[in-house]
């Protein structure tokens, strides 16, 4: 009886136990959630650095043109096909699948208004502010991206339109001060800020949101004032 | 004695879940500091928008040149004497205690500079690289900078020194498309990040300090380059 007293004691100390940790056990899931809620308040950036080296990009955006499956193309040109600054900013574009915003001062890279215009015929929605003194430039992109459908909108302002970013698939913002001239990516000394940030994004968008409905063509008095130097 | 028995059974089931949770609660200080972790993970950020609204900032370049004790001057002026992105870009570069790195395509805002001449004043660690180019400007504040003793560097590339960045204490980086002139604080549109990140603090000293040392005076070969546009 007291050996049978002392196994139910024993009995007891181990139920206690595994009730005890199940009460912790029940809040773990609670905990985990909150660290995970931690590590996902942590935004994934990246740092571009300009002056890019000149690398082919012809690869990529062939491979982004072509679809996944169709796998990476070659390019036999002379020209290095590592990684590079503009490389790494031409990726992170040609990953949008929903929308992009385009919200740029200057805009002359043939790479990267190429790879504008193949997401707009993927089916990617569009829409670039600009700033009207230097859209109208010789080698502006802006052109080109009307003529292939690109909805484009302009200020009229005595100021500059002088921001620098865009917004991938309403999810990744990039921003520096890099204007997306071959000048400046080959040339300068600029940074691109890549930022996977909900808390950024909804700003930036709010404020091209902002800018695109005060940019609204209805609203264009075609005398534009001439602007100072910025 | 089978009374006896169901009380210890019960003072067993007691202790047993006491000793589980103590095995929960000696958990929960680790996770209580992975949690805190997280949340400094987290960088404090805060993003501003130009065109500023024109606000007084002379109580507050007032205020940080009397210091604290002094508490804050009243200024009688005409100005709306409330906060603009202005007031926040000087109020952020006026906690500086320690040091200030600039790398400014363009500087000629009086009252951002007004600021940088005072923290030197203060005995704060000022050191600015510039785009030689735009130094030589009317209104630049570059020579008044130099004319105080604060050391400037500059490029002597064919491309621009394009960047836009700040770093305060080593702690805060403020980064963006603004350029620090008058033109851009109140016409232009603009952005500037405001971020308490080690990561993207040390990223942006490193780019500080190599392009410090490229720009070393004793490489200056006084045979400047013309640049094309940017």
């Amino acid at each position: 009886m007291a050996g049978g007293g002392m196994e139910r004691w024993c009995w007891a100390a181990v139920a206690g136990a595994a009730l005890g940790l199940a009460v912790a056990l029940e809040a773990l899931p609670w905990a985990l959630r909150r660290l995970r809620a931690g590590r996902r308040r942590r935004p994934r950036h990246e740092v571009l650095f300009f002056p890019s080296q000149v690398t082919c990009t012809e690869a990529l955006l062939k491979e982004a043109d072509a679809g996944c499956a169709a796998g990476p193309r070659v390019c036999g040109c002379s020209l290095p096909h590592g990684e590079s600054a503009l490389s790494r900013l031409l990726s992170v574009l040609l990953a949008a699948r929903a929308s992009l915003e385009l919200c740029l001062f200057a805009f002359s890279s043939p790479q990267l208004g190429r790879a504008v215009q193949l997401l707009h015929r993927r089916g990617v929605r569009v829409r670039v502010v600009t700033d009207c003194d230097y859209m109208a430039l010789k080698g502006s992109q802006i052109g080109l991206l009307r003529k292939a459908g690109i909805q484009v909108r302009h200020d009229q302002d005595l100021g500059y339109m002088h921001h620098k970013f865009a917004i991938v698939d309403r999810k990744v913002l990039i921003t520096g001060s890099l204007n997306w001239t071959t000048q400046a990516i080959q040339n300068n000394r600029e940074n691109v800020l890549i930022l996977e940030d909900e808390d950024f994004v909804r700003i930036f968008l709010e404020e091209f949101e902002h800018i695109w409905e005060e940019f609204n063509p209805t609203k264009y008095t075609f005398f534009p004032q001439k602007k100072s130097s910025h």
